[in-house]
């Protein structure tokens, strides 16, 4: 099997990180593969970016359906371009909302997601909506770090830490969703942190979940739905 | 009052037609001028159209700030860009969508939206779900023609007047919303054909309403919330 | 175009400051006259005060379709009597609610409403309800102020600010509505308050909103829909 | 126990049958009472024929907490000045409708409201919508006879039968509801009927579910909430 | 009329309590007895003892049919085996919590249902759900004392009442229902420590709710639809 | 990894194919082994069955727990006893809803159910409501046919054919799945059926989607919350 993730930013410095660590995830025959956005932003933090992205990714998902990859992963938790992207392509896409969530669904009763700077909150809960899933989010809350200074691991761990905590204890989350597929190898210690602190609370990685996801659709042989995602007319596009 | 209008597509062919069309429903003391995009598509009929025209509706919408508009209409049911562009500038802007549906919400009970083709459905139906104003959408019907075919007036007030018909019948809907801003100057015939035909039931034109409700919102003095619409952080874009 | 205002009280000493206020709303072109009841209340603050006021406003709509008024505004928050009046007028009809929280959900994602007294909530959450927007309606709240002692500006706008920069803060509130339309002349200034304490939220004014809703429904055309506000049977009343 | 029935009408003419139907279905050491409307209309087909009614009704509501009645019957299915009735008296009170399909909601998955003329469906899924139980009902129908002429009991027998199974057998409905009091003593026997025809469904008669759900309430000793239902502030009132 | 109570707990020391309890909320002309469980849990605090009890309350259920009683009250809020019961016998069942929070919507906009443990609250707000009238639930809390400490009548009074009053001045709560079948002989005077503290706000008890209720549905001639609970087909059963 | 997989039936005559279907559907280097009940039904048709089902299911949960297996499946479209197991195992359970519905969201906008029999519909869109994802759910529907008829494959796919492009064509579903897990090995087969019509729409196995859905949990490192599922109090049990 093979996947293709995009990581739907301008720059590269981040692709190896993010490589391994879908590999990691992946099952081991499956082959993982990534790319950038030859146009885009930086980063995904507000509409306004995930806007500027979305021509970029759809690029990518061009040239990932003439490379006949199984199912493409846009790596980015506002699930930026994937609804467009199943419109071009006969495989699985997903971003890191849809799967981690759905997946958490199954695991308690209230989702709590925490995410990185109050600018996306109104865009994940209009996800949310959009999915109808919004009954199940028990809160949205955000550890006000950029995605671009993630790298801070401690005090990652410790934000998400304390938000995580805090949303556990007032009864408003009973699963944890990573809300930024940047926080990249800490669900683990977080979930162990929780435990540790008598919360025995699943933490799921939405890049984990979405590995997992798309492995799961192409072994199940399903692929978007044209009557929902119907391919777009021809039409002069120079876009 | 100064409205500009954004044409969401490439070519200008339509830009005279749209924007005398507006005109006509502007106040007197209302100044519109309308501008298209210089890359996109040709039309918007996919979540796939509306990726690719989005970040030539935000070029214009910087152009737009720059010239101190009072307020902005991206003309496209789909409300492309609408959210991003909120994001970026201190003015009222809204697409076809939103302003036609919460005009014809205090106009009857159920609204039914007629638009163009089966591809926009699902798309018009995430907008619902994302303004969680769902339960009072009757019914979403298609004429399944394509925008660019919409100029045959007679033969898209036909289809017309059969989806409104047959939607009205069956209980469905209690106020026509006409689905796509290309349907340009037959609300008011169509009005009156369900009228003659015994239905007392309003039909709103998405330019009219959105003209109308820019001019409310620049005369109540009130722009974009800046707790939903976070000016995006900067960051390097070569979108 | 000639607008109704139908100030829902018995005794006339308002009359001169809703008349001017929504004068100064409408456009230069629009002729606005003013009545109240015959029969009714002092003003409205419970469902009893709405119930009493009913037949007076209805009354008013019997006048103002004789009159042949273009749109009335019934001015009063919790739209009393609106319902049954768009069956007997053939003309827009709005109260403060519909129009005023309607324009709001194009300005940003959680509405909050700042009304009056703790008597009205109920009833203005089954409004909420009854128009099905209730998931957009962040917090409803009190200044606890009588809808007649409202004149004191000063402590209006005191209470009112404190309400609203509370409801911002906790993050319950994107856009602010006033909530009684006997809130007159304060809403530009409460939003430069809130501005100028770093919150860019719109404030809604609900006579505003009212004024420039009617005037757009006029200039698009549009009258309540006979299959959601049927004609009354003919039969004996003597109510 | 002394309940006391309001048949929200004028002229007296149905009032020793609701009386006596009531009495009915009350338990033997129930007293029951019936009292018209001073000022009202002949019969509730409308919203504006509620908001003409609502005073009178509210008349009565003084008259029976002066009287001091342990309940209040408002025998109409819209449930007219139900709610305002609650903020003045301390006792239970109840109209047609909520007492049914609440009882219903227990008896199967979703409810069939079958009322007589499409007037009065728009008052009652607002109704539906206000108290929060719309995804319960499946159908409402209409046998379009009005009030006044459902005292041809075998044409409405007919009638009721010939939407109740339409309903039932297109899966909209697993309980019917017969959604008007003036449909009085029919329920017994349209259950049987449906049984004959093979449908073990069952049917709730409205007056029989309000008087049960008024000598529960008495007996169970609640009255209506302060917190929803506060008294209304004294002020001038001459409706 | 003949009400079987079904404790569906192994072990008989509760049952005269409950009987009695039964019997006092009874009419006067309603024979009521009970019947513990042959197999099963000692108290029900969880989905597991709820699955546990579930065939020994069908054992009941089916002695019950053979015994031709005319309503059944399985007495423990969390509906256990309810609905299984619905499909096996022709009268009327229910358990503990709908009676209670249907009859609550009659009272208040918002119910607050005050239970015995955390562990329970997953399960209660699945059935508020399931039910479809979650949006009516203000808040659901606990008093953390298990089922079998409840004898404690002083302990239970104080923490009900803390709870209550904490819900009432937080806004969440206008109707107190009593989360737990085994909360005997309490509602009243907890309702008068309300009302002492100012707050009129009427107190549900569930086991009064259910006995009326059932009186109710067999005065009504009503048993449970067979177009939601389908008679089990033959089958091998060995459970 | 060690996947359980627990027939929720007694009788082992089905327990082989079941067996190796699950072991076709999981990864190489997973182990999988089934069980059936020692008490419980030969089918599942009813909240009758289910009811009766549970406590061998949980029997069975006990001994998974004890032989530290890796995740269970019970084998069951209604999900019985699912929420029960994860009360008292460390380990991700689920039944055959869950996974198939939540997968098939990720791949078109409406959900359309075919299910064995009516009887089992009531059940399944009340796991609709608890799970609070019933607005995804475009149609359930039936084949008609018992559980342990299911065995005639070409009647089976014919039926589903039958209804699933009724379903398709009508616009209820776009996304089909299989409501019983005794559907075995068809998925595919419809699947092409399907996109032979014309209609390329995905049709999701349960089986299948359980078992990669329990690989993914595994994988992920996540199980059951203990703030949803609290483990049950210790208490006297002979159920």
């Amino acid at each position: 099997m093979h996947i293709r993730v995009i990581l739907p930013i301008i720059g590269d410095s981040l692709i190896d990180h993010v490589r391994s660590e879908v590999a990691e995830w992946a099952a081991p025959d499956t082959k993982v593969d990534a790319v950038v956005l030859e146009r885009g932003t930086a980063s995904i933090e507000s509409e306004y970016d995930e806007a500027l992205a979305a021509p970029g990714i759809l690029d990518q998902i061009a040239r990932a359906a003439e490379d006949d990859v199984d199912a493409v992963f846009i790596s980015c938790f506002g699930d930026p371009g994937v609804h467009a992207a199943r419109e071009i392509i006969d495989a699985p896409v997903v971003g890191g909302f849809e799967p981690a969530v759905l997946t958490a669904l199954s695991l308690g009763e209230h989702v709590g997601i925490i995410t990185v700077l109050p600018n996306v909150l109104p865009m994940l809960r209009s996800l949310a909506r959009r999915y109808a899933i919004q009954d199940r989010i028990g809160t949205m809350r955000v550890i006000d770090m950029p995605v671009l200074g993630l790298e801070d691991r401690d005090l990652l761990l410790q934000r998400l830490e304390e938000q995580a905590v805090d949303a556990i204890t007032s009864g408003e989350a009973d699963v944890i969703v990573l809300g930024c597929t940047g926080m990249l190898g800490v669900a683990a210690e977080l979930q162990e942190r929780l435990a540790a602190a008598g919360m025995k609370v699943p933490v799921v990685d939405p890049t984990g979940a979405a590995v997992t996801w798309l492995e799961s659709c192409v072994r199940l042989g399903v692929t978007p739905s044209r009557t929902t995602y119907l391919p777009p007319p021809a039409k002069d596009r120079s876009a």
